[in-house]
C-alpha cells in the first residue's frame, strides 16, 4: 500500500470507530450489565475490516454516500460471532486480542445474551435508511450472517474433520464463515451507495474471491507455527481437526488458489466501474501478509 | 371465546404454521445438522401466540393484508429466545413443552447456533416485503428483541431478586421480556396492513397493556401450586428468586393490575378504529384463564 492508501485506511478505520460508538451510544435498556458485555466486546479492537470494506465501496461509487449505520451494523455481527465462537460449547477461548472474552470477564448468560444483542441492534442501523436502502441493507445482511452463510458455516466449522472432508464441505464452510460476510461489506457498501444491480455484484463476487482467499491464506499461516513440517498440517489448525484448504488440497495448491483468487477479486472489483485502486491495494496488502 | 372466536383462532394458528413452514424450508444451506436444531425447536409446538395476534391486527385493519411472513418472523424470535433461555447457564432446562430441550436433543453448540440462526431467519423474512413496509417492520422487530427490550429484560431476569427489587426494574424486565414483543406482535400486523400512525400506536399500547397483565398473571399461576400459603410467594418462581409484581406487592395489588390492564387493552384495541372484537376476546382469554 502507498502512504495515500494507509492514510485512506486509517480515516476509514476512524469513521467506523465512530460509527459503532454511536451505535453501542443507542441501546439504553434495562440492563447495565448486558451493556458493559457488549461494550467489552466492540471495543475490545480488530482491524475492522468489514466497516472498512463496506465504506470503501460506498466511496468508490459516490465519495458523498453515507455507509456509516452499514458499516458499524457489520462489525456487530461481526462481534457477535466472535463472543458466540469463543464459548466453551464451541472454541472455549479464555482471550480475544489479549482480552478476557466475554463469558471470561462477565459469565457465560452475559456471553450469550451480549452476542444475540449485537446481532439485533445490526437490525436496527440497517432499518434506519430510507426504506429501499433499508430493506436492500436487511435483506443481505440477514442472508450472510443467517442459516445460510455464517450460521451455517460455523457450525460446519465446529464438526472439523468429524464431516467428510470433501472438496464440496470445505467450500461451503469457507464461504459460509468467512466470505459471505465479505462479500456483504462490499455489497452493503454499494447499496448505501444506491449502485446499480451490476456494479453490486460485481462487488459481492469481487468480496466472495477476497474472503475464501483471505481464508485459505490465514489457514496457511497457521501453519508456519512449525516451518520445518511445511506441506504437512501441523498447527492449531490441525490439533483442533479443522478442514482446511492445504489439508485438502496441499500447501502449493492451495498458494495457486490465493494467487488466483487475488486476480479474480482485482477484475471484479475493476468491473464495479467505481474508482477502486483503494479497494484494490487493501485486497492485495490483506492477502499478502498472508501468502 | 365464542364457537366462531375458535373457529377464527384455529384458523390464524393454521396461517401461523404453514407460514412457519414456508420459513424453514428455504434455510437450505451448508449445515444440516443445523437445520435440524431449527426445526426441533420450531415444530415442538406451542399456542403459536404470537403470529396469531400479528395475524389478527392485520384482520383487524385489511381482511386481505398478508402478514404471513411478519407473522412468522415473530415466532422464529420467541423460539430462539426459548432456545438461549433454556441453555445450562440460564435456565438449565432439560424440557421444553414435554420434549428435550435444543441442547439436549442435540449438544449446546448447536442449540447457540440454532438460536442464532433463528434470529438472522427472521430477519430475511422481515426484509422480504414491499420497501417501506419491510423497514417498519425489520425496526419494530428489531427494537423489540435488541438490548432495550427482549434481550435487556433476559438478562435482568436472569440476575432476579441478586439485583434491586424495586417496581422500576420489575417494570423494566416484565415489558421488556414479555411485553414488547406483545406489543411488536400487534404493530408488526399494523404494519402489514398498511394502518396509519395512529392505529399503529393504539395497537402497539394495547400490546404493552396486555403483555404486563399477561405476565403478572402468569406469575400469580405459579403461585397456585400452594394454594394454602396464597399469598406469600412459594411457587418455583419464587425459589429460583425471580422478581414478580405479586412479590413486591402483594397478591391483591397484582389481581387488581390485571383486571386494571385487561380494561386499558381493550379499550386501546377499540380506539384502533379496526374491526378488533375477536383481538378484545382473545385477550380476555388469555389473561382470564391465568386470573
Amino acid at each position: 500500500m502507498t502512504s495515500g492508501d494507509r492514510a485512506e485506511l486509517a480515516r476509514l478505520v476512524g469513521v467506523a470507530e465512530t460509527a459503532l460508538a454511536d451505535a453501542l451510544a443507542r441501546t439504553a435498556g434495562p440492563s447495565a450489565r448486558l451493556e458493559a458485555a457488549m461494550r467489552h466486546a466492540v471495543n475490545a479492537g480488530g482491524k475492522r475490516l468489514r466497516p472498512v470494506l463496506c465504506l470503501a465501496a460506498a466511496a468508490a461509487i459516490d465519495p458523498g454516500a453515507d455507509a456509516r449505520r452499514a458499516a458499524a451494523a457489520l462489525e456487530l455481527v461481526h462481534t457477535y460471532s466472535l463472543i458466540h465462537d469463543d464459548l466453551p460449547c464451541m472454541d472455549n477461548a479464555d482471550l480475544r486480542r489479549g482480552k478476557p472474552t466475554v463469558h471470561r470477564a462477565f459469565d457465560e448468560a452475559a456471553a450469550v445474551l451480549a452476542g444475540d444483542a449485537l446481532l439485533a441492534l445490526a437490525f436496527e442501523l440497517t432499518a434506519e435508511h430510507p426504506a429501499e436502502t433499508a430493506r436492500d441493507l436487511t435483506r443481505v445482511l440477514a442472508r450472510a450472517s443467517g442459516p445460510a452463510h455464517l450460521v451455517g458455516g460455523q457450525m460446519e466449522d465446529t464438526l472439523g474433520l468429524l464431516g467428510p472432508a470433501s472438496a464440496e464441505r470445505l467450500d461451503a464452510i469457507q464461504r459460509g464463515k468467512t466470505a459471505a460476510m465479505i462479500a456483504a461489506s462490499l455489497e452493503m457498501g454499494a447499496v448505501a451507495a444506491r449502485a446499480g444491480d451490476g456494479a453490486r455484484a460485481a462487488f459481492r463476487e469481487a468480496g466472495l474471491s477476497l474472503g475464501v482467499a483471505f481464508q485459505i491464506a490465514d489457514d496457511l499461516l497457521d501453519l508456519q507455527g512449525d516451518a520445518s513440517v511445511v506441506g504437512k498440517p501441523t498447527g492449531a489448525d490441525a490439533a483442533r481437526g479443522k478442514l482446511t484448504y492445504h489439508g485438502l488440497h496441499g500447501v502449493e495448491a492451495a498458494r495457486a488458489k490465493v494467487r488466483e483468487l487475488t486476480g479474480t477479486c482485482r477484475a471484479r472489483l475493476r468491473a464495479t466501474g467505481g474508482r477502486t485502486a483503494f479497494l484494490e491495494a487493501l485486497a492485495d496488502s490483506l492477502i499478502d501478509r498472508r501468502n
